[in-house]
């Protein structure tokens, strides 16, 4: 089966158990903030499902990995639930933290429902993903359930780090390229290196094993981030559904824009001067690109790549789990949006 | 020992947990977020830490019913601190829901460090609070761990289940004291449940004395929060730190606000009418009580405090960790702070 065909045949699974954790909340007298997690996840009637439910990508890889190492995937179900709940708790209180007020073409929650209410249900969303974890007991057996638990523990601990980094960069005008790896570390990386190592750890695998898928997800996470950011600068508006280069306008702390301010050039005396407003973006984006941003950036995001790959090839994989999991990297890094 | 000798006893080794959980942060490039969290536990040198870090009411009990039930109450140290990060967790996100400028007296945390740290600072301590729970597989088994883990996690959804009831009645001026007992279910009794019944069942006993606890800490959860409630109204500013009768000037859903509302007497009609001032608080605190507020606040508490110390009762606890908690009970739902 390719890629797409075991797309399709796992996350309807995912699909349903994270509708089975979530209506933990479908009690009386508490309808209406149920409804605010079904809504965020984009259950609910409002738009196209199949636009606003987002990729799954994390839960996806999670299986993939289980798959590939010889384990029934079907039985880590409620673990690649537990990591996706864990990304939506982040989106959730991200978007109150940027003060965002869309994603996926919707109002986010905070911008629906309030900053009161939105907090609360990314702490929902939270423990669900705690409750999801220890669901893992019904079939693994209790050592792995902790060893799983405390894996997805440190990575929400490093998940907070990052967005304190994050968000301590936007007062600042001094960041270099140092202090870009840290924050991405935590904020992208950290994830998709617990969905590797869960996965290998629920099929049973060798120490090394979950090692080799630890480096593979980790680097996968941070190439991921700059070819977001990439695309966040130069990628197509009608493909990412967000304005062109908004990163720009928004100063967010990625990769090009970093390079661009370390190179001391037009663009970091531009950068500092003052607010950039839309009708200079396009002109931004392309002194960036002259300065050599988008070179670098390329540069960076095949050497993750690489090392992503490699560290996949050292787990050796089977079957058509392993085919995909070397498709996903080269659709996620090639990607336009 | 005394109830105030075993808390002098137990109390600091609660404290040294708390903090080398919370070292976790004590990391590089990120020491302003780790001191984010340690001025909240009150650690900092702003203001005198007696005052500040709290009572630490949940681990003490916690680690009470663990001796009282024949456990070695030191090896339970970690879901003690535990439960008291989940508490502190819920306060940094109440502060922000709640609108709360001051706490302890000193600034809380969005109003010192803004909204969107805060909003990480809470999630950063319930990260810990996890990564705690994990910690107790050094001494307890795997069985044990998950399901002190589940109560948990269980009591963390009772939180935000809780919190949203009490965020949707703050539009409304149609509740009743029926909507009452389920917010408080989850705001208050569902963690000091959660301390009583991990208490129990670390220190391995039956499942039929777990339950006792689990209904003991329900019950004085319940009847901990009724008095909180009649402090609010009718406390002596002096020993509480805030202004007497701020829940009336807050417009807080405490239960002699509902019962007075219930009555559709005067208080009820001056309730809806408009906004309280200051100056017209003593007044309408008066007005409550006539109405009978006070006295039915009053047997509420009793009633609730009699069920709790039956269950302590049938708990059958040892020696003088069961008399520390006896006193406990008598001390907690006498006090006038």
């Amino acid at each position: 089966m390719s890629l797409q065909e075991q797309t399709n045949s796992i996350l309807p699974f995912v699909e349903i158990e994270l509708q089975r954790q979530i209506a933990r909340l479908d009690q009386p007298r508490i309808q209406p903030f149920y409804e605010m997690l079904t809504y965020h996840m984009g259950w609910t009637k409002f738009g196209n499902i199949q636009e606003v439910t987002g990729k799954r990508i994390r839960p996806l890889i999670l299986l993939l990995v289980t798959y590939a190492c010889g384990g029934e995937w079907l039985h880590a179900v409620p673990a690649a639930a537990a990591v996706e709940l864990v990304h939506n708790f982040s989106l959730v209180h991200d978007d109150i933290q940027d003060h965002s007020f869309n994603r996926h073409g919707r109002s986010t929650v905070w911008n629906k429902y309030g900053i009161p209410m939105a907090i609360n249900v990314g702490d929902a969303f939270f423990t669900i993903s705690n409750q999801a974890v220890m669901d893992l007991s019904k079939i693994y057996t209790p050592e792995k359930v902790i060893r799983a638990g405390k894996i997805l523990h440190n990575t929400c601990l490093d998940l907070t780090c990052g967005q304190y980094l994050d968000m301590s960069y936007q007062k600042r005008n001094d960041m270099s390229i140092e202090d870009y790896w840290p924050m991405i570390e935590g904020k992208t990386a950290a994830l998709l290196s617990a969905c590797t190592q869960i996965g290998a750890l629920l099929a049973g695998v060798d120490e090394t094993i979950i090692e080799q898928y630890r480096i593979f997800g980790r680097n996968l996470g941070l190439a991921f981030q700059v070819q977001d950011d990439i695309i966040g600068v130069w990628g197509d508006e009608a493909q990412t559904g967000k304005s062109a280069a908004s990163d720009i306008l928004e100063g967010k702390n990625s990769l090009p824009i970093l390079y661009g301010i370390s190179q001391r050039g037009n663009f970091a005396q531009r950068w500092i001067a003052s607010t950039i407003s839309p009708e200079e973006v396009a002109e931004i984006a392309q002194m960036l690109k002259d300065e050599g941003a988008l070179d670098f950036s390329q540069r960076e995001a095949i050497r993750l790549t690489n090392q992503a790959s490699q560290a996949l090839q050292k787990a050796n994989p089977h079957g058509e789990a392993g085919a995909a999991l070397s498709e996903l990297v080269t659709k996620l890094l090639g990607r336009q949006s």
